[in-house]
């Protein structure tokens, strides 16, 4: 059993009616429901607007993997939580972070960079399956086609990926990291570019597949208490002799 | 012409006559008296006694390496000094973090994880050079011995390295990466895990010749002014229609 | 069902009695029973002095993860069996490198350089477990103790690893990457360096156990037909016109 | 003095006026006539059709930098002379391998995988710059275009790189691991996509930068004599209780 708690902003799909027709249970609701099918992922939703965002200590302390959905409500995320989810994936808790989701405070800290890029209103992707033997890209064939993605484009300021799993193409010129995976801590990490609010990305099923199989791949074997620096008092080599 | 600033949380010396002993016009003050030999490198000191922690922004802004060596003081060095650190490095400038530094808050910071590890008091050490033909690397032979240095074993919490350098052994049984570097942004950070402040570490002619051909590796050939995510109005395939 | 073939040089275990008193039914046959144990394993073995030395073509077509250990008659594997096995781990096949395979033919073929490394007679070895979160370290403490074991130091010259799992410590001052993983074309390999022909290494618990995870971490998910380089007459964008 | 020996198959240029017509002195005297223009190096030619291919032992063994550019006659490198060249990389030298020299003897044995790709003729390219601090990257913009470059796409089946500095854009909808970087043994490998024969890549102002930086950055700084495994009869500790 993985527990899964899909987090959103959930700020568009409240504002903008073209939003809300794309996702009239939000971003987080659209993601529920196609995780919810695996009788194996125990899925539920948490949101900005709720108390304590939608991720009080119980909450966190009881999710194994955490999605991350944010575009521009980021600031609103108080930097103590984002502290408390970074130091939960330091213990082992999955994290996956969707497109805008690269700016969010939980992802910087994870990164250590500005996670920058450059952007560009929507345009047509490709993206490419540049690893195909890794657990997140089972199932996907060499590519698959977004019709209207917003456009992520190089450099993307981050630290060289563990894995670089996907390519982004994009019809305007640009390409793009799109897919990659850190280890930090004890904790995975999952970066995917595509799903932009005003497009129906994540109702594709190849944007689907992927984000199953790494909600599978970033669960955890188990989740550590701390991550102290330990005082070893005796050396081995003394346990050694004690015997 | 490389700028290097060396900074030294400068307490040890100040308070213990042993310390002193080994190191009369402190860590730093030995730092820059080997490093101030080669005429290529305008080598500074700034301790933390000093205003501004010694690194107002005139001098962290005329800093193409920064040294650093801080062990006990970490906290009294201000968060919004750390962060203007962090970002100079994600600018361009490099990063030189020696022995306990691994919990200061620029590493933390730069690597996103809690830089744990297991620690002990002095034993004999080992270190292995395991990428020789690394610049850092140049001139030291299979290994290196240091008779008493602090005990520093796995697991290491650290970003996977992108080279890993020299692998320590201790006589009491533990291993640790002793010499790891990564990329940050436009930086690059080596971490040296040699220095306890009570052994005379930084007087032995391999670890000097490692910091030497660190500053070189780390040297930045530009430092840029942002780091932001640009909004990029026109996309390539449009700019050359309108040629 | 992972199907998996267990292949040995069989050459100490026949001359030498004392090799024979620890492995009674070859390293080979010990490796065997204790994987078999596991039904979702269909194990075999194979040796060299069996016929195509113990891998004809239907043998190899049919292993989804081969272990292999050889030590003093690398020379007596053909070529033209090296290359197949080369080629079955690019089109998918998992292959496990146990000590002194380190020098075998495939082993070699897949990493592209000379593997050497320098060697000592028995030793008294620490495993540090340094990537805990990897499912090769799946029930693994934060290190283990083998007795005696073949001392295997560095520099270990091989390529820089996709994982470094394990390091390992001797007693007699060396250290060494003692667990590393790699990916090679759609296969998965992982070296891992206990297991001497006179060290009862292969019954110890842990060395069981990783051998056990590496199994299941290497499995193909599917394994293809060829590498070809294809020649694709119409571009995405052509396809796309064309509907 | 960094001594560069360029070797070309020297195939097309003789065969075809229309590549005579962009190279009237082959791919290898124009590459050997830009680097020439740095006193620095010491540059010479080598072609297929020369005695020894071109890379008698004496030529080899006086060489820092090798720079190989073949395309259809890669059959012709006897299995001896690559293999000469594949160890006198692990032993030091610096190898640069353009284009279709992907599929070449020397690439081939040194990463180990079948180096495949899927290819489409000319098509307008677009070469982003993904670590623009890496030395090889310095001088080159955000990305360059080449109005007529041949299509290689993805997947392209290497080990993962120990540095991606470029990823080539496509317009018929590709993307490319254009600039990848390796460790192998003590040497250095860059493997660089664009410059097919017929399209005068060799002659534009990147392309030109970036393979003069890449000498700089794969120089030796020492060639090892071998790459044995040395067997130690004694321990680091046995020494030190001799002394």
């Amino acid at each position: 059993m993985i527990r899964v708690t899909v987090w959103n902003e959930n700020y568009h799909e409240q504002k903008y009616e073209d939003v809300r027709a794309i996702y009239p249970e939000g971003i987080h609701g659209c993601i529920a429901s196609f995780l919810g099918k695996n009788e194996q992922y125990q899925v539920q939703t948490a949101t900005l607007d709720q108390p304590h965002c939608g991720l009080p200590d119980d909450v966190l302390e009881q999710t194994d993997v955490l999605i991350w959905w944010g575009h521009c409500r980021h600031a609103y995320v108080p930097d103590e939580l984002a502290e408390k989810v970074h130091q939960r994936v330091l213990r082992g808790m999955g994290l996956i972070v969707l497109h805008s989701g690269h700016n969010s405070k939980p992802f910087k800290l994870l990164m250590g960079t500005s996670c920058s890029l450059q952007w560009r209103e929507g345009d047509r992707e490709r993206v490419w399956n540049i690893m195909p033997t890794h657990p997140i890209a089972q199932g996907i064939g060499d590519y698959f086609e977004l019709p209207v993605e917003e456009m992520y484009g190089e450099r993307f300021d981050i630290p060289q990926p563990d894995g670089t799993l996907f390519l982004g193409w994009f019809a305007g010129g640009e390409v793009f990291r799109s897919g990659c995976i850190w280890y930090r801590g004890l904790g995975r990490v999952f970066y995917f570019q595509p799903g932009h609010e005003r497009n129906p990305t994540f109702w594709h099923p190849d944007v689907q597949r992927i984000i199953y199989n790494a909600v599978e791949w970033a669960a955890p074997s188990r989740i550590a208490d701390s991550l102290d620096c330990p005082h070893a008092k005796v050396s081995p080599e003394e346990k050694l002799q004690m015997k």
